[in-house]
């Protein structure tokens, strides 16, 4: 037996809380951390629980109050102020004065003699003034003093449950049997831009206006106030560094360039350098400062890729060999997937005995590019990179640049996905790219927005990547692509298209396959960027929508509503009170008009039935009124899809023209 | 950077697991326990899963094997043969030599080139035999010998992917960097009555047929025979110990109780004893020894009541005051839940100085009974003590009394109740008795049947107790009765009736509450066990069913499904194959005939649609012959309220009269 066990509280289910506290929480600076825990204790004493917490680098806890809501659960709160990593944890414990004050107030309301238990209480005070000394000790002797010297019962009483003597207890309050809940559970807090975003990747050596020549950096840099006005805010380009010449892939992804095949810009590594190397043809690091330069002037970050493989021409190669799995006949082991072969990419082979120079190597990657002014990195493949790695290099990065957030490109298994976000990626790729049905949207989106998920997974939605051209899109037409362009910026707040192949409906694939025919990865394109049907004024209209409205800034405040209609999905993005929240109804079928009854949750969105409201939609600037939860949609796939919808309900007087906010 | 990364398999989510490991799951001696674990890496190499485990005492882990189910999820299994603690946790490795045959068989089946492969593969082997050593080193050495030295590549591929190899390389296993789950998680085995039990509870005093004399020991064990006969194994007996004096309460709980009453058994002790007494009206030790071996006769099990509380006249008051709480005027201070006194009970302080030797005092209290043959205890309240307390005294129990189950009384608030089975009560209390309509039912079952709380809480159904007459059997007569006993009895492997009340249709309650009239708590009844109406015969034949029905011998394998009456119940108890389910139908409306449609899910129970099958009502013994998924039932509570059907499908051949089994 141990004193521990004079300890009567319980304190469980601490949230939030990944993992049983193994990983942290994500949050950005300024969110309210709301903690709940289950507190509760033997018998019937009145408890007193409060929240613990310490910002990065502190040691120091500070702390909150809790407050019991319902069936022994209890809530409180602080806010995050600062990058890094706050720590929580929840104290609980008897409360014998409160639960004396309780007893009183029922006896006294009753009629009974109180003589005994005012010095019952009396008692109590002096016991917790001994253990609490000082001012405060004194100040409850001097109470329990009083509570026994006066002779008036009411006024004893009301002495006793007085706000001085409830506050002076709370304040000070006998702890000698608190419990603390363990472990120590961990917010990691980044910046906004980890929650909300607008991504465009875009190649830079595509980005010539001139079809006589390749793109530079400096073409790039000529596009960037079209790009800031469709509302992009992150601007992602694919590899910068050299391209390999051995082994180099053709058009198409063929074997055996020619001459002039550019190669794939994930062939990274020749003679002119390997990841810390600017592929000359784009131009210089000068120009790279001058775009990043630049692009900040329009409110817009570049994300570099990091993909951590090397061309056979990759000085590592030949400078570190030990990086490498080398095979019996002494060559370096290609990329397999067998049968196949990838004979242009050598992986690094992170099981080498020499793995802590290689992991050291990466990081300096890493911070050369982050000294160079990119603090966003769009990671290729990380799932194919032991995970230890990650969550090291993630550590590393956290302690020496807290503002770099990471994109997690993994298109794998869901437990490989959650265990990147959870070693500390921000944000993460989905299957949102092929989610076409209305049941495979919503159950996809209540995965990644309920449960623990929420908590640490930040989904970035794509309808398309240069790797993947989906067949919904190859099929839908104009209208799919407004489908999907809708369904990314609205369920999420991180969302991005590879450009201009998806704002000019770019739909040809390979044969068979959902890739893209002629892709930019092998081949420089040219494109006409004002080509008729491009959709830059509607993603320009519903970036802007984004930018304007904060319930679409988040992704957890997503809620599923009713339509009757299987091929149309209609969900709200909850704000901080109802005129805020956004409603979404959308089309889900690109081909046919559909048509069905929305219900709208009156209630939760302090809508009065019985009165007309607005139903604005945000997309065409047209105005309905309707009455009542239920009211009629019909979509046209060819004309827009979708309505994003702000309600405007009578808030004033009820009068005429004063109907609506 | 520690060795320790370099370990690549991530292991998440080991199941069975209670609270993140900090209680353990229950099991009964023989279960085979499944766990379940994500087992994954980075990239696509073979991976290896095994799991360990330990029985009581021992700290030798055993292995297991574990297979790999969808989407990274494994599975293995151990049986648990001894009372007490497992432990188990599960472990993982990147299996270099299975990587390597799967890319070797796609590679033959491609016709590739392999010579270089296969010097591959045999420098893996090579490696591991360096690692392994002793004779199955040199096994491996000469397997890579051989590969090197065989020319003939089909002869070479065979002998790589055989199953000499693969047996050789997978017994010996490479695991430098095998990954072991933490925490170990701990499986507690109990007997198996702590999953499967029937109570039956009654008052001693009350047992005598004689009118003119109360009853004693002697008399409860002349009804044993008819108990048996009803089909119950647990005959639980509220507090036998000496009863206060002072402060008695009289009939229905009045104050002023005159000579003859005989006070309430939770009253416990007086100058005959206390909790380690006799109540010398009931008889002597002699009587129980003899009450305990003649039930045993029975197959019965005697189960007493541990209420941890005295009347004013326990020895402990004079001997130990210490251990109460002192008002200021020198008094023990009685129960209050104020503004009520119960000034008959004094509870025991807990926050007492002396709270080691009051603990140890409960556990001799616990010990005392045992030594005299108890092996149930039925707590009473456990939630006003600590739950520290019963953590320590369980886990005593454990180690020196493993086979004692106990069964919490603790009709509280659902995180208390739960606290409490997961601190180690066998069995618990629910809100069972007053759940009445479908779907309180159904959701409250399914409550307890899954997740976590599955794994650790074993309900225990009581229709009815000395404390609760619930409104439900008040108002809805026999049917009532006979509908909770059905639901009790097939819903929940443990189950108890108090009775006689119960079988007698007792629905008598005092005005306004849900307690009995005249109760047996504060006076002395005779009952005639033969009146009309009465439930035995019923009781008799639901118990047999039970016995008889292994699917009705566990409670999580619980399933409901359709009917379309919102009177009426339908669910499964599945069992180890589809011939020994169990489908029960309920009529939960006691005042009308209902009817509905059930539909019976036929794939799960083998049913081939086109082909008429057989319900087999193991209450009325009716048979009837049944299509298709959709059957109509229609129950007059008047007669009997449910069906508890058993399927019988053609399995043997086609032929005329051999349709059921």
């Amino acid at each position: 037996m141990s004193e521990r066990q004079r300890a009567r509280v319980v304190i469980e289910n601490v949230r939030p809380s990944v993992d049983c506290g193994q990983f942290a929480a994500k949050r950005i600076i300024g969110d309210k951390v709301v903690v709940s825990a289950d507190i509760f204790s033997d018998g019937h004493d009145a408890l007193a629980g409060r929240l613990i917490y310490r910002g990065p680098g502190s040691s120091d806890w500070e702390t909150a109050g809790m407050k019991s809501t319902l069936n022994d659960a209890w809530e409180g709160e602080f806010t995050v102020e600062k990058l890094g990593s706050y720590y929580f944890t929840v104290e609980g414990w008897v409360d014998h004065f409160a639960t004396w004050q309780n007893a009183l107030r029922k006896k006294f309301a009753a009629g009974q003699d109180l003589s005994m238990e005012i010095l019952i209480g009396a008692g109590i005070i002096d016991e917790v003034a001994k253990k609490v000394g000082g001012e405060a000790g004194k100040e409850m002797a001097a109470l329990a003093d009083r509570l026994r010297s006066e002779n008036v019962i009411d006024k004893t009483v009301s002495m006793a449950l007085g706000p001085e003597a409830s506050y002076l207890m709370r304040q000070n309050p006998d702890q000698e049997f608190a419990v603390r809940f363990e472990p120590e559970l961990e917010i990691r807090v980044e910046r906004p831009k980890a929650r909300f975003s607008t991504w465009y990747e875009r190649f830079p050596r595509s980005a010539s206006s001139d079809p006589s020549r390749p793109g530079t950096l400096r073409d790039l840099q000529a596009l960037l106030p079209a790009i800031a006005r469709m509302g992009f805010d992150v601007l992602y380009l694919p590899p910068i560094h050299p391209i390999g010449k051995t082994n180099r892939k053709g058009k198409n992804n063929t074997e055996g360039a020619s001459a002039e095949d550019p190669g794939s810009p994930w062939a990274i590594g020749s003679q002119e350098g390997g990841h810390k190397a600017m592929d000359p043809k784009l131009g210089t690091m000068e120009d790279f400062h001058n775009l990043i330069r630049a692009a900040a002037g329009f409110g817009i970050e570049i994300a570099l890729d990091m993909a951590f493989q090397c061309s056979p021409d990759h000085p590592y190669v030949r400078e570190h060999p030990q990086w490498f799995k080398i095979r019996p006949d002494g060559s370096v082991q290609y990329a397999e997937n067998p049968p196949k072969k990838y004979q242009d990419i050598f992986p690094l082979n992170f099981e080498t005995e020499h793995w802590k120079s290689l992991w050291e190597e990466l990081k300096s990657v890493a911070y050369f590019w982050i000294d160079n002014g990119v603090k966003i990195l769009r990671v290729d493949n990380p799932h194919t990179k032991p995970f230890p790695f990650w969550e090291w290099l993630l550590a590393e990065m956290r302690r020496d640049h807290p503002d770099v957030l990471l994109l997690s490109e993994a298109f794998t298994r869901p437990k490989v996905m959650k265990r990147l976000a959870k070693v500390g990626f921000a944000q993460s790729y989905t299957y949102f790219t092929w989610r076409n049905s209305k049941r495979e949207i919503i159950e996809y989106v209540q995965e990644l927005t309920s449960g623990e998920m929420r908590e640490y997974f930040r989904p970035n939605f794509w309808p398309n990547t240069p790797d993947i051209l989906p067949e919904y899109l190859q099929y839908g037409g104009r209208p799919a692509f407004i489908i999907k362009l809708i369904l990314a910026a609205t369920m999420s707040s991180n969302y991005g298209i590879y450009g201009p192949a998806f704002e000019l409906v770019e739909n040809e694939a390979l044969p068979g396959r959902e890739e893209y025919a002629n892709s930019e990865k092998y081949e420089i394109r040219h494109w006409d960027w004002d080509r008729p049907g491009n959709l830059k004024d509607f993603i320009t209209r519903v970036n802007a929508i984004r930018r304007e409205n904060p319930a679409l800034q988040e992704t957890t405040n997503i809620r599923f509503f009713e339509v009757d209609n299987e091929q149309m999905l209609f969900f709200g993005k909850i704000g901080s009170n109802g005129a805020d929240s956004i409603l979404v109804v959308v089309n889900l079928d690109p081909a046919n008009t559909q048509s069905g009854w929305i219900r709208i949750p009156a209630d939760e969105f302090g809508i009065n039935p019985a009165q007309p409201y607005l139903g604005h939609d945000l997309l065409s600037g047209e105005k309905y009124i309707w009455y009542g939860e239920r009211n009629y949609i019909q979509l046209n796939p060819h004309v827009v899809p979708a309505h994003i919808f702000k309600l405007k309900t009578r808030v004033r007087r009820e009068t005429d023209f004063d109907y609506f906010l």
